[in-house]
């Protein structure tokens, strides 16, 4: 089924990206062909893709009211990984492996912020519920600022068990949660073959997710609150984890 | 000049901190008296707070049409500080200065998730530009939970000169840049007088800005994305800087 990506950036890197099939380029009719826009416009010809002028309210429709910046990219599914390809990867670069595991997360920002932060540190591949938890939906895409178009996700429908792989692969499990009888994050050496688990907003890890992990970390906090956003302390927790791999891959590869 | 705090944590803090003139908690009529706002409503009646059921467009109207969560707080203006009462927080703590140095921020929510977990590491206080930037407006407040309720932030019309001053003061001064040519962040031991510089969204440090820090580094990235948002980017550099210093003060202070 075709999907709508919608916002400059989601829509730049998703054509740059060219990982899913690249039906259609709709721009609002009165929008000037300048900036991101030109940028947009010209990458989409250099694709083959088709452009079209189209009302605003049918990009308003497309986006589902979201800020989609004038311009909507029509293209197909997201082409979700498995497990084996994740391995594969860290296995090709001659890395540790290196995954993030995503417990039920619910809310599209968050999501896309992690996966930006996961596309910057790295990682090999990110794990995701099926069904019960967020998919790689338009808003992610967007959330992201289209990082996620160049990421390995799987998504399993146990996640417990596909933890359960990876420890039989011989990655470590560890979980990021907050409390101040939990190690902190640097108490233990991250430069081990790693699936960082975050759990959900408000709610944490479910038992048995928390229950299958090697170990617990938690982020200090001196402060007056409770607790950081999911997004921001699992951006917090990667970067540790990649400072501990000594920024293992910076300079080396990447795109920008 | 009456301002209106809305959203359950933000409310709570606020109410919480008790630094501000506590005036009036406005709940909407039909709301529920339970969860947060049972303890909103407790705290608010312990405060000696007066409450009131008004009708939701009333709400809305205070909230700027903004995500409410049924209540809202007339308060008194934010009670800034100055750069003195920041440098005297970290001497009566008997710690180096750790001081956050916004330049020009323009979006709330990238304020008030930096000034959270600016409250999370325990910084002695923030540093905003008077004017062009930000203030530390209700939807500031709410972007940060409330934890702005407790921190000291002070405005100043010139940031160069406070920056100035406080290299007079022996505070070292960092400013966080993107760049493959500049330094990771762990390449300085930052268990030294900080302030640390953050850029605005897109356009970075100002020029002079730029110039007058003791030192630039950056947060590596090997994603395909040139930048990360300043709200995580900042975040992450705080944490940094934190576990740099031994994460000084963790569990013999603090809130909740």
């Amino acid at each position: 089924m075709a999907e709508f990506i919608y916002g400059h950036w989601a829509v730049y890197e998703t054509l740059r990206a060219g990982r899913r099939s690249l039906e259609q380029l709709l721009l609002v009719e009165n929008a000037e062909e300048k900036g991101m826009v030109a940028q947009i416009t010209a990458l989409a010809k250099e694709k083959g893709v088709r452009m079209q002028r189209v009302a605003r309210r049918i990009v308003d429709d497309l986006a589902n009211g979201a800020n989609h910046q004038n311009t909507v990219l029509r293209v197909g599914p997201y082409p979700y990984a498995d497990l084996e390809d994740i391995l594969s990867l860290a296995q090709k670069r001659n890395e540790k492996p290196f995954i993030l595991i995503l417990d039920l997360l619910k809310d599209p920002q968050n999501v896309g912020t992690l996966l930006r932060v996961a596309d910057s540190v790295g990682v090999h591949g990110v794990l995701i519920q099926e069904r019960r938890a967020v998919d790689i939906t338009p808003a992610v895409v967007n959330a992201s600022s289209g990082a996620v178009e160049y990421l390995q996700v799987a998504q399993v429908n146990n996640l417990v068990n596909s933890m359960k792989d990876l420890k039989e692969n011989d990655v470590w499990i560890v979980g990021l949660e907050a409390g101040a009888d939990i190690p902190p994050i640097d108490k233990t050496d991250l430069n081990i073959a790693l699936g960082l688990v975050l759990g959900s907003e408000g709610e944490g890890m479910r038992r048995l997710v928390r229950d299958t992990c090697d170990m617990l970390l938690s982020l200090p906090m001196r402060g007056h609150l409770g607790s950081l956003n999911v997004a921001t302390a699992g951006s917090i927790a990667l970067y540790s984890a990649w400072q501990a791999r000594g920024w293992q891959g910076w300079k080396t590869e990447g795109g920008k």
